[in-house]
């Protein structure tokens, strides 16, 4: 019997991050709430959790850089990533129609997502809550009779995903990696603060011939005028061409942090 | 006498947003608040802001993508930026002591970012609102005396900025600038989907010693594979060398959109 694999996230059960490792693991699984991201970690770190489903960027809110830093903190490392749509439904206690509710409990952030809807009903009041599992909940318990989904897909913009990293530690080895063939790996790169570094530090990607599926400068802390950069690229960086791309790259910029290769399903 | 300025911001009066159009504009200044960026962009289109001010990237947070959207489903252009370092501070009707106090009120993402204040004070309990600025207002309409700064600074990272841009019709002449020497370059850039397609583009740049501000790529709906790519450049689109490089890579790239050239601090 495979045993039950414990999987930390943020939030409380029916987070959007449970529904990723849900949909990455599969079952068994166990899953560990934690109310913060640094909690999230630290339960990878000190062994309570085999690993954690950390959010890293979204289509409207951008990357979430705290769980960078997180990682670039710790030696964990990523080991896998899957897409969830967000999609916000209005749900209430069953037998309960739209025209006899009058508030509405979510997530600032969700209901700000959800303004058409709103505007279209007026009789509803939006009433803002810690975190959109914790209004169904609410809902559910004073209801006792739990919940359904009145409406469903009442958010604004269709296109709004999350991007969600397995992290574990640098050994470990989760299952379902091998049904997957394409491999991707995050790195973040410091490169001389002149014009023209990061150029050529992308050189060393362009001349194999390696694709780049995602860019990003931050600027450093307290270095004005110097920034670090995440990247993403086509490959596993234990194998060529980008193991190679990886050494000529390390030998032009000032630092180079590899986070994890990884199978994707993109 | 200096006509007085109508700038749109999302939020309620004492927003973040609006504490940044008072820092980067000075006196007389005319707020006029904005449910949405939708709205807010649209109270600059139809004339009844002369300019709007958006936040675009926060360092923990990220990009705001929706106003990147927003500017570019307009004809609007950025004329300039501020930085704003945010702070949060507990406040509470004169008279009232941190002792005292039982529940602490705030948007949940400013409550997420004073988790170790929070856990440090356990008779606190904290409720999340609509925003900042309603909290503080809740609490003087209930205290009827004002309210002053009980703790100051109870965030967890010191290190937390936001990102404004002034926005402002094409033609439209803001005061201020002629203060400022540095320009920045703000645009959008889409280049053919193969390997190495990004480090010839910046090669545009790189050739002439332009230095970048800031990269950041992000996936073109519907099309996988595909990037767009946010880029501030330093210089002024209509002066050599941006000028010329932005002349060498339109030859190149499948679109190029200049969003805007502005003076900058940095």
């Amino acid at each position: 019997m495979t045993p039950s694999l414990r999987v930390a996230f943020q939030g409380e059960s029916g987070a959007f991050s449970e529904s990723a490792a849900r949909r990455l693991l599969g079952e068994p699984l166990t899953t560990v709430p934690c109310p913060t991201f640094e909690e999230m970690f630290a339960a990878v770190t000190d062994g309570s959790a085999d690993c954690c489903m950390a959010p890293i960027e979204n289509s409207l809110a951008g990357s979430i850089h705290r769980n960078y830093d997180l990682l670039l903190g710790s030696d964990l490392r990523i080991a896998g990533e899957t897409n969830l749509r967000i999609v916000h439904n209005l749900i209430a206690a069953p037998g309960r129609a739209l025209a006899d509710m009058r508030r509405v409990y979510s997530h600032p952030v969700a209901l700000a997502q959800c303004t058409r809807f709103l505007r279209a009903n007026p009789h509803l009041e939006a009433i803002p809550v810690h975190d959109t599992a914790g209004a169904v909940r609410m809902v559910m318990e004073r209801g006792r009779y739990g919940a359904r989904v009145i409406t469903p897909s009442v958010e604004d913009h269709a296109q709004n995903f999350t991007r969600f990293l397995l992290i574990t530690p640098p050994a470990a080895d989760i299952r379902g990696r091998e049904e997957m063939r394409r491999w991707k790996t995050s790195l973040i790169l410091r490169t001389a603060n002149k014009p023209g570094a990061l150029f050529r530090a992308l050189g060393a990607f362009a001349l194999l011939d390696i694709d780049l599926a995602k860019i990003e400068s931050r600027p450093i802390e307290g270095r004005p005028w110097e920034y670090a950069f995440y990247l993403d690229v086509i490959g596993n960086a234990s194998e060529e061409p980008l193991a190679r791309a990886l050494d000529n790259l390390r030998s032009m910029a000032e630092v180079v942090r590899v986070l994890g290769s990884y199978p994707t399903r993109w």
